[in-house]
């Protein structure tokens, strides 16, 4: 039955991109509301003071992922998927607070994660025309592209030394506009409470994208600024009653990134070409941490976190691939753009934009033809390990750092810089075996795509096995040892230089090729930039206003009703309870993935099992909404978002809502759990709090 | 620790490979046994009638692997990886035999299986000069590979027709000879005993090629004829004491394929384009099955076995890539390519030889240009599921049988004809929601090849996706039945033509390019085999007799030395015992797959835990040799092959006895199990009983 549901999906959307109504789409800009939309469907007003409570309660972990919020006292809200990183950081191998989870009973026993940054949107504006006057009519693509870079590092610089706000200049559009996020940034966050791994991801992989789900994949920190607990200006008041079937549901988070005004020619490249290549490496590292994690129960706990991402996005790429792959699905997206390409060619002015799907085809072109290098040297394919990174950014430091700020690459920005040092700095913890493990095979890897006469692989090889030369680098690198970072860093080129470090004279022997690689790739990337932007003009001039923009980890607002699906036949229910928890946990047995914390196996009597757990509704969502608080009309938390079913998949290129769910923790099925599961009354005391 | 296993072995073949003595090296033809070698370092004498009674003893499982009679009655013992496939088909969702053993009390409950057929060697006839003369000496590639093939057909079917035993002829030495194998064929063939697959594979894949180990990798087969158990020529009297420390062991079985003699063209294809292919094809395979798995206990069960083949190849292939990819192994076979042909240089004559490696280069290059499209179509890597080896073997059938039998293709020809048919009408369960996947899955990987606007691709999918197409072929296909296979086999070309099964007409449509492709293939591959013999023969000429041909899935006799090794420093001991087992148990937290069947934990007491249970020893063997018998010098079975260590992935390329072993069953642990764990006290009388 299970299996169904992953066969079908992709040929159920044909229905709907054939179908002229596209209901409850849309990743609104808070600059932008979908003001008329709500009102004209739902009869609801979105007003200014409801706007920005939503959009100041709601948080950006810079890791990844979107939170919010959840009382006066500065208590943040996400999901435990999103907090694992930092969970793990905080871990050892005495506490695994991953898989034990985590309780701070007072506020001292609250726990500083390690380089953790948050970020809170204050305001947004418009600087497209201040971006587009300086740059040069006649500039070809890198020197657009340089003066672009030289311009938004103003910007921000700018509005960094004048507001002491992080300040990003953010592209929207496809270039078709540029805005300046400016951000409230928090450093000292504190975990406060954690489940067990296994409640909050239970069904693991298995149930992953799967519905009916029974998660609860949540966790709260506090964010402290001076060593006291912040006291935002907003919060979001948690609804003890949660979602309720068929109502509205409002999310405020910050979808990573969609590709719904690629041009046929991108998604030609996408399904050919990008997507095939990850989605093998994605099942290579699978393979590689799941076979070195079976080995041992402490290579399994190293192993873990890496593992979870790696499933989660390869079953993505596997969604989008399939979605791309359908010739209906691709097909529509094809007449949907020869239908825009026809108006153009009817339109006064319509010449322009159809000449820039040309450049656009040409551009991917020239970035196909150099895809697999740039892979493997910038992207650091060949180098899948965390050692490499820092070895690389200590290099690049040294070399960036002495140039004018415009210049510089953008991670090296002065606006980035304090970002740059939380992350250079971390002290999570890095595993020399692993780290063989994942070099080595990464490094095999590199000879096998570019074979073994290539001689930059000879080169890094240094006439070892792949296997050998990992080992002898990894065992041979100092960069794993925080104070040798920070000595580099402050040394600058020179220190980099003196060092001697095998792994950055790896990095040094690649970095000409990869700059040139990343040159190319950002100079046909301007040229799409530009062109994209043409053709997003003449889309509003033909299409009219009331779009939004691709997803770009900025904060967006989706909408949509609490509502079930049909699955061949079937019906869905939009709603799961604490006891399909256990239904589904006695009928596998109690076996791994669907093993219950022994706490919650002891407590069940104490629960109401009727308790809503987990719902599905129709906001449009993707990968980085993961933690997005879901309010209701009264601007209250009803839940959170923790995932998309697997008829989402193909949300990175089209909206659906005939199948296709956003799904969530319920807010009466989080307290249930914290009162009779975890005994935590202090932090429900402070969630039903609601007036500070 | 473990980790470090994985490491360092290849750099570790560098000392080997330079180094001049090679020990034991060695898979030796029964009809050119190593006699001098073995007198001449052991001081022991290979006589004639030893000889014949382990070539006698010794079994081919069909299906892939090897074997010997235990006993006068007809008793088989092989490896229950090797047995698995058969009790796989013996089981269902109400009988788990893999996962639950299977002990047959009395002769009446031993099980038939299913298209099981197992060989015995009767005799060797070198036919090498009627096949070199049957070939004119102008004939092209494609032209003598059609003359060579008639001709092996022809002595099959004379053969055949004249003694009613099976008869093949086998390719050595790369061409170089033809040798006629007759051997005695059993197709009622019975499962008689097999432990929990847990007991057989303690460790799973973590534990696979690594060692110490403890697995009881053992199943018991009795082979019947006329519905009476067979009563064997010859058989190898088991041995109670087993396989001391030091003392020299033989090793007859069935090693499947080495490519020792490739060239370096040769070499440089398998390291830059088979072995990656392959790699990356077995990952995504086993990271579909193994996620569809984990879905549920039924689709682990459907899935273990095929999951089980592809983890085992994936290692396999990876140590093999680790060694090709290890410049100092490669460069090693560089120099010795370059000293042989500086040695045909320096001869008169040596000029044929040294054009034959060109040769060799340029049918190398040929095959290269067509690999891709060779390994979807007529590999069918395209179209993973048993119901397409069906469909297409039941398309050639009526195809092929019309012509004569020396102008079909080889597996279509009267001699394998008995052969083809058991499995054509083999009872083995298919599974359709697993057939869904995995041709879905297949099919996905051929668009993402091939590209979504090639002209087959499109014409396949018939405007479906992956997976919708895979469902409609799966779901609408009649091959599954056997009544349907046996009706079109039987009808022939017609009765195919006439069916119109959608999954049929999928292989028609791409049977033309498919058989081309083969074609082309098999024109180059005689190119190489020509060329191959031409350098066999000035090899003999250069380095004199006594070497043995690569491995071809003949029977071969190899020896060496009960033996442990060194590893970082560590000595490794050559017995592990069934205290070990406990220990390993225990560490693990009896946590799958290190835990053990519940009557293992129940009955420790009663076992004398101080039993050898697996040994390593230096005999030179691979994938194949499987379940073959290890005999010390009186003839006597002192245990079992199941396996080779880390160190000895690199086989398939070159021998070496510093740290690569070959892992085996000791003889006194499995009767330690058989009579303490199992119960199985007639099973050990009968194997006690040494004379009939």
């Amino acid at each position: 039955m299970k299996l169904r549901r992953l066969l079908f999906p992709i040929a159920a959307l044909l229905v709907f991109v054939a179908a002229p109504v596209r209901a409850d789409e849309g990743m609104w800009l808070y600059s932008a509301p979908p003001r008329d939309q709500i009102k004209k469907k739902y009869g609801f007003e979105l007003t200014d003071a409801w706007l920005e409570r939503l959009m100041k309660s709601s948080v950006r972990f810079n890791s990844g992922g979107s939170a919010s919020f959840a009382s006066a006292d500065g208590l943040v809200v996400t999901n435990h998927h999103v907090a694992s990183d930092a969970i793990q950081k905080l871990s050892s191998e005495t506490h695994n607070y991953l898989r034990d989870g985590f309780h701070a009973k007072t506020r001292a026993e609250e726990m500083k994660c390690v380089d953790l940054e948050l970020n809170v949107l204050q305001s947004i504006e418009d600087v497209t025309a201040r971006i587009n006057a300086a740059i040069p009519a006649t500039a070809s693509g890198g020197d657009a592209a340089q003066a672009r870079r030289k311009i938004m590092a103003e910007i921000e610089k700018e509005s960094l030394d004048k507001t002491g706000l992080r300040s990003d200049v953010v592209t929207l559009y496809q270039g078709g506009a540029y805005h300046l996020y400016r951000f409230k940034k928090y450093t000292d966050v504190r975990l406060v409470w954690a489940p067990e791994q296994q409640a909050a991801f239970f069904g693991g992989d298995p149930d992953n994208f799967e519905y009916p789900r029974f998660n609860l994949d949540v966790s709260f920190f506090r964010v402290y600024e001076n060593d006291q607990p912040v006291r935002p200006a907003h919060f979001l008041p948690w609804s003890a009653r949660g979602a309720q079937d068929g109502e509205l549901s409002f999310v405020s988070g910050h979808p990573g990134n969609t590709s719904r005004l690629l041009t046929v020619a991108e998604l030609e490249y996408a399904r050919d070409n990008q997507l095939p290549y990850t989605d093998a490496l994605l099942k290579r590292r699978e393979v590689l941490l799941t076979a070195w994690g079976a080995r041992s129960a402490e290579n399994a706990r190293r192993a873990k976190d890496d593992l979870f991402g790696i499933q989660n996005s390869r079953k993505v790429r596997d969604g989008q691939l399939a979605a791309l792959q359908d010739p209906g699905f691709f097909g529509a997206k094809v007449a949907a753009e020869n239908a825009f390409r026809q108006q153009l060619r009817d339109r006064a002015g319509g010449t322009e934009a159809l000449t820039a799907f040309d450049r656009i085809a040409q551009a991917q072109q020239a970035i196909a033809a150099i895809a697999t290098r740039t892979r493997l040297l910038e992207n650091a394919s060949a180098f899948y390990a965390d050692s490499f990174g820092y070895a690389r950014a200590l290099l690049r430091a040294g070399d960036e750092r002495a140039k004018p700020n415009g210049e510089r690459l953008r991670e090296f920005s002065d606006a980035r810089r304090e970002s740059f040092e939380q992350q250079l700095f971390s002290e999570k913890p890095i595993y020399a075996d692993l780290e063989i493990v994942k070099l080595g095979d990464s490094l095999s890897f590199f000879v096998a795509t570019l074979g073994a006469t290539d001689p930059l692989v000879q080169a890094v090889l240094a006439g070892k096995s792949p296997r050998a030369r990992a080992a002898e680098l990894i065992n041979g690198t100092q960069v794993r040892d925080v104070t040798f970072r920070k000595k580099l860093y402050t040394g600058g080129a020179g220190a980099v230089t003196a060092a001697k470090d095998p792994l950055i004279e790896v990095a040094r022997l690649i970095d000409g090729e990869a700059r040139a690689l990343r040159k190319t790739l950002e100079a046909q990337g301007e040229i799409k930039q530009q062109a994209q932007a043409v053709i997003g003009k003449a889309r509003f001039a033909v299409e009219g206003t009331g779009n939004y923009p691709d997803a770009t980890f900025t904060l967006r607002l989706s909408y949509g009703p609490v509502l079930g699906y049909e699955e061949n036949g079937k019906k869905i229910p939009a709603l799961t309870t604490l006891a399909g928890l256990y239904e589904r946990n006695t009928a596998q047995g109690n076996k791994e993935p669907f093993d219950l914390p022994q706490r919650w196996l002891d407590k069940k009597a104490a629960l109401d099992l009727s308790v809503p757990f987990n719902f599905v509704h129709t906001p449009d969502i993707i990968g980085g909404n993961s933690g997005s608080p879901v309010v209701n009309k009264a601007g209250e938390f009803i839940g959170i978002i923790f995932d998309g079913n697997i008829q989402s998949l193909s949300a990175d290129y089209g909206y659906e809502d005939r199948q296709a769910r956003a799904v969530s923790v319920h807010s009466a099925g989080i307290l249930e759990a914290l009162k009779k599961i975890y005994g935590a009354d202090d932090l429900v005391a402070e969630l039903l709090r609601t007036r500070r």
